[in-house]
Parts: C-alpha cells; sequence; structure tokens
C-alpha cells in the first residue's frame, strides 16, 4: 500500500496543522454553507463515454471558524451527483464538522475518510470530501496570507497548460477552428477526443489536428476510456505518426494491466487520473498501468491533500504530476511542484464564474497572487444558476 | 479483465431480458417512487471501524411500468449517506429511467453505470444503482410468478446461516449473551466483531466465546478492517487455536496484496465483500487477495445483477458465496446457488420492518416463497421513520 505522507513542505506543514495560528478554542468549526448550482454551458458538449453535457455542476463549501476566518472550497461534475454532493455535505458531514479544529487539515481529511467509509472510498463522498478540504486548504493559505502555490513551496506560480477540448461531436471543421483558436489565444498544446466508432476517422481527425496545429504544437488525445484494449492499441498505432504526447484514458481506468498491455505493445505514452479517486487507487496505477503522465483531479481525489498525496507518489515513480479540470485551482497545484507537468484548461470554464481569473503569458498558467486558492466565486453572477444548499451553525460574512 | 457475464440460468434470462412479456410500450417504465427512512435501532451498536450506529438508513424504490406492473428494491446504509442515495434516485436516476424497458434488467444496469460513471464506480452511485436493479428483478419475478430463488435456478430455498453480530462494545458478559442467545435461537453459525486496542482483550474474547458455544458451532470474527497486515498476522495466530471458519476484514478491502500476505503467514481462511462495489474490485480480490470466502452485498455492488457476477466468478475460483448485510433478500440469493456459503444474518434487522420475515428452520434460513423478492415492506410502520424521498411518474398501486 502506497505510502499517505504527502511530503509537505514545512510552511504548509505548519499552516495546515492543529498547533499553528493560536488557541484550539479560536480555530473550532463553527460554520458551513453549503450551494449548489447548475451553470449552463455554451453549447452541448460531447465525449465519447459521458454523452451529452449541456451544463457543469459546481458545488461551494464554506467554512467558518470561531474566530470568523473562513476559506471556500468547491468540487464540480458534469451535470450528474451534484445533489448527492450537496447531501452528503448538509446530512452527514457539516454537523459532524462542527468543533472540529479547522486548521488540522490532514486530521480532517482522515476523520471524513473514516466517517464515509461504508459509502465512500471515492465516488460521491470523495467530490465532497475534496470540497471540504479545498476550503480548509483555502482557510489557511490566507490566514498565512500567502497564495496556495506559495504555501506550498513552489518556487514559481506558473505552469505549462494545454486547452482540453470536449469536441468529439464538433464537425471536422469545427474542430479544426477550435484547435487553432486555442492556438491563437497561446496555448501551447491542445487535446482533443477521440473515440468514434470508426477508428478511421478517428485517425483522420488527429491528422487534420496536427496538420492545421503546425508541428511545434504540443498535442494529446483523450478516448474517455470507449475503447477496448485492442482497439486501443490499433488505436495508439494509427494516432502515432501525428506526435502526440499522450493518448489519454484508452481503455477502463479500473484496468491497471490493460494499460500497461496497450503502453508495451506501442510505445505510445499513457496518462490518467480524474476517475481515479482514492490513494490506493493511484498506487495500483502508479505500480501495474505503465503510465507516463498522472492527472489527479482535487475535485474528486479528496482536495488538495489528496492531490498531493498523488503528486508525492508521482514524484517518487518519476511521473509528471499534471490536472484534470478546475484549472483556476490546480495552477496553483501543478505550479507548485518541481515535478509539476501540463496542467489541463479544461472545457468546463469555472473560471468564468470567478472575480480574478486565471491568465496566460507567454504561454504558461499564471496562478492568483490573492492569499488562500484565489478563487473567489462572482456569487451575484452565480445566483440565477443555484439550485440548492444548506447552512449549518454561522454563515461566514 | 473479468468477464461481466453473470452465467443466469436460461428460465431467469428469459424473465429479465428485454424480449419476455410482450409489447415493449406496455413494459417502459412509467413511474420511480423512492421513500428514505432512518430506522432506529434497539441498542446503539459499535464495531471497530464506523463507530457508533444509533440507526440504520433504509431507501426504497419502487418502479411501476406501464402495464401497472410494479417491483420493489432497496438498499440500505449504517446511519450515512442516505439522503445522498436518495439524491441520485431522484435528481439522476428517475427521469433517465422513464420509457426504459423495464424487463431489459441488465441493460437497464449497464445504462446506469455508464450514466454516473463520472460520480460513480462504486460509493453512493453503487447504492443507488442496486436498489433500481432489486426493483426491477422483483418486477421480473412477480410477473414470472416466481419466488426471486426459482427464477434464478435454485434447488433448495435454504441455505447455511449464521449470526452476525455487531458487538465490539458489548462488556464480555452481554457477549456471551448475545452469541449463546443465538445459539439457543437456532443458528449454527456466529460471528464477533474484534479490532479491539488491545490484542489480548480481543483474543480472550474469542476463546471465552468458543468455550461458550462448544465445538459443534461454527464460528468467525470480523475486525472490520481496523488492523495493519503485521497487526492481522499475529491476531490471526491468536484466534487460530478457538478454531475460526474465518477472519473477515483483517484489513484495509484495498490491500489486496496484504490480504495475501495474511493468507500466506497464517492459514487462516480470509473473507471480505461488503466494501468491494465494481465488479473490478471482486476482480482484483479474486486474483490476488487469497480469499477463502467472498461477501458480496447487494444492496452496494449493483443489486441482484451485481451480485450474481460475483457469484459467477466465486464459482470459477472454487469459492463459496456468502452475503453481507439484509438477509432477508441475500436467502433467496444464496439459496439458489450450488455454491451458495453461509449467510450472514445481520444486526440491522431490516426484516423486522417486512410483512413475511425470514425464518430460521432446522438451522437454515428459510427463502419467502412467493413471487419476487418476497421483501415487502410494512409501511405503516416504517411511516413514523420517513425523513425523505420523491415521487417521479406514475406512483405504482
Amino acid at each position: 500500500m502506497p505510502a499517505r505522507n504527502g511530503a509537505l513542505p514545512k510552511r504548509a506543514a505548519a499552516a495546515a496543522s492543529p498547533q499553528s495560528g493560536g488557541g484550539a478554542e479560536k480555530l473550532a468549526i463553527r460554520g458551513v454553507a453549503i450551494d449548489l448550482y447548475a451553470v449552463p454551458l455554451a453549447r452541448v458538449l460531447v465525449d465519447a463515454k459521458h454523452g451529452s453535457h449541456s451544463h457543469f455542476e459546481l458545488v461551494t463549501v464554506t467554512i467558518t471558524l470561531a474566530d470568523g476566518s473562513t476559506g471556500t472550497g468547491y468540487t464540480y461534475t458534469g451535470g450528474k451527483g451534484g445533489h448527492a454532493i450537496a447531501a452528503v455535505l448538509e446530512h452527514d458531514l457539516a454537523e459532524a464538522l462542527l468543533g472540529k479544529n479547522g486548521l488540522d487539515v490532514e486530521g480532517v481529511s482522515d476523520f471524513i475518510e473514516w466517517h464515509l467509509h461504508y459509502v465512500g472510498r471515492g465516488g460521491i463522498a470523495a467530490f465532497a470530501a475534496s470540497a471540504v478540504d479545498i476550503a480548509l486548504w483555502d482557510l489557511a493559505a490566507r490566514r498565512a496570507g500567502l497564495p496556495l502555490w506559495e504555501l506550498l513551496g513552489g518556487e514559481r506560480g506558473d505552469c505549462r497548460v494545454y486547452h482540453g477540448g470536449i469536441d468529439l461531436a464538433f464537425t471536422r471543421d469545427e474542430l479544426i477552428g477550435s484547435v487553432t483558436g486555442a492556438v491563437e489565444r497561446g496555448f501551447e498544446g491542445v487535446k482533443i477526443k477521440v473515440g468514434l466508432p470508426d477508428l478511421a476517422t478517428d485517425a483522420d481527425r488527429v491528422r487534420a489536428v496536427r496538420a492545421a496545429i503546425g508541428d511545434d504544437v504540443t498535442f494529446m488525445v483523450d478516448a474517455n476510456y470507449a475503447m477496448s484494449v485492442d482497439r486501443a492499441i490499433a488505436a495508439a498505432r494509427a494516432f502515432a505518426e501525428s506526435g502526440i504526447l499522450w493518448f489519454e484514458e484508452p481503455t477502463l481506468p479500473d484496468d491497471y494491466l490493460g494499460f500497461a498491455r496497450i503502453a508495451d505493445a506501442t510505445g505510445v505514452p499513457l496518462a490518467m487520473g480524474e476517475n481515479l479517486h482514492t490513494i490506493h487507487e493511484f498506487g495500483y496505477a502508479f505500480d501495474q498501468a505503465k503510465l507516463s503522465y498522472i492527472q489527479p483531479d482535487a475535485s474528486n481525489c479528496g482536495g488538495i491533500t489528496g492531490w498531493l498525496r498523488v503528486a508525492a507518489l508521482a514524484e517518487r515513480h518519476g511521473i509528471p504530476v499534471c490536472s484534470h479540470g478546475m484549472h483556476e485551482l490546480h495552477v496553483s497545484l501543478v505550479a507548485s511542484q518541481r515535478h509539476g507537468g501540463w496542467m489541463e484548461w479544461h472545457s468546463f470554464p469555472i473560471e468564468a464564474w470567478i472575480l480574478d481569473p486565471v491568465t496566460l503569458v507567454g504561454g504558461r498558467a499564471v496562478a492568483p497572487t490573492s492569499p488562500g486558492t484565489g478563487v473567489d466565486f462572482d456569487r451575484k453572477r452565480l445566483a440565477p444558476h443555484r439550485i440548492g444548499g444548506a447552512s449549518v451553525g454561522t454563515r461566514g460574512v
């Protein structure tokens, strides 16, 4: 079993530990406020296995300590599970968190794991736990007066970034327009979806994208686990001539040895992570799946604590740690890691609903410099899309 | 990856397939009714890792087809996650099920798996999916006019059964009273909890139970994954002299190779299953954990379809298929299998809330003979404990 020690830099360990910041009473959690939004997308987005996305769900959690300090965390879905995540937060976590030391981030994370274990070990409980964890890290970084990437010991606040399209239903022209548009906006990497019923069409689209973006732009493909191992081997061989950096989720994320067969047969670098939620799953993937890149998503792998544990495992395995989704947060995480890889700029535009959007400078994503995660939601604009929520204890001001 | 074919007997395959029973329009799902109950326990029950249980949650789903036929399924928890399970059913599944062929049990099961995949792969989504699947099997068996065990090709409607105590907080005297009371009620097997902080006390309680029940009663222990691998090896050696049939969940269910180390070091037969939710997890456990018994719970491993898939894998591995929880349903499943093992009579008394409780005859649990699962809830008695629910489409009569 993988060790759980996230090898935090000292500054972060100090900020996110029960000892720091004064008397325990002042640090007790006094309020948990939950908001659930269904945010419409500009157009319906399609991939190979999740069907159509007309909106994304956003669940935010604001935690208030006895001394009035607050932090906000969040998670998101492709449109299903949001009500259940909010229900876990409201009915199974909020009251149980009251009174706990809000700076004991790792302690709270472990408490939640065992508290929800019977209905947990991944799934919806992992999304809920992640939102709480991110709130506590935001709180710790705000109290420390540091942006998250700096609290985590990062030496610079930016990272490589690629544009991740959910474009399987795009016509060929739309696809070319999308990737060239991304390059024009400054992205030095683009990813497209594959996994159409006909492999020849997939391969043709891959070739067309490479021709359109030229040889200098980094290029990845993502099948959303739609292929059998044999099909994925054929596909990897067909895509290889177009110079792809990685082939993401070619087959079921649970099939670690199937991933290894694809890697062994083709030599094409493989990536996954968005569908791994527990440190055990990541451990098996590192040990067995012959991955070249790992893409944990802090919104569903135990928050920032979970993401850092995966990052530590990745470092031990000599694999760059990348990310999936919520780039407005992951920019701070990927930037903080010496072995940080490519961050995905995801097609769910959560960053369009925050007050200080992430910027692209010189092809790199730049993390916020304000204390905390820097993800401050624009609640006024979100308000029309609110479909649920609850508040337990004191609501933060 | 394990094959997904559950190797259903012909009669069940015919009843639970889209072809049978007439025109597709008549078989379309027209209503999904969800009820959530928090049912108090007679006393607070404690195990090594889940803490205290003051009540269990029960989530029922009644599905109505266009022709008016109905079936009821359900799942349960130890007190957390019930609202979230109900939310998945209400917000993510009910409307999506309307119009689907209610006799296409396997098709609906597969639909739900991909529909919920991003927030699924186990966890709360698996509990919700299980309840729907059980409802459709109930419906299929009612339409076939057969009790479930007979529909599944079972040759007899009874099975071996043991009493599963949640008794870690019982005093030694209470523990002895509990197991001898079970033997007096006719149980030929008893299981107790272990995993106290002090191994010597655990071992002493195990010895005391064996002395109290005599040599002829089958005896199991269950640590609810509270031990490290090394501690479990020491514990297995200490318990072995008391003649235990199996040591259940000695360590984390995710640690398949840790289980194998315990089995190799001690020769003590191991069991698990209640915390495995996907066929992939069961596949890894069969391949790596050196189990002697498997205990799938239809309430959280994909319902009856999921349970039968695990049973087929167990048969291929030469392992008896047992069960965890909801004995009022599992009696029909374990009874139906040639390689059926010991069914757990669980300490959450769901059977006390149904109209025709399971009986014990000659030390065996006897399955209902009425068409369907035979699990008909006593809604009048449950009504005061209802804490949530919803209804979409036509509510069954």
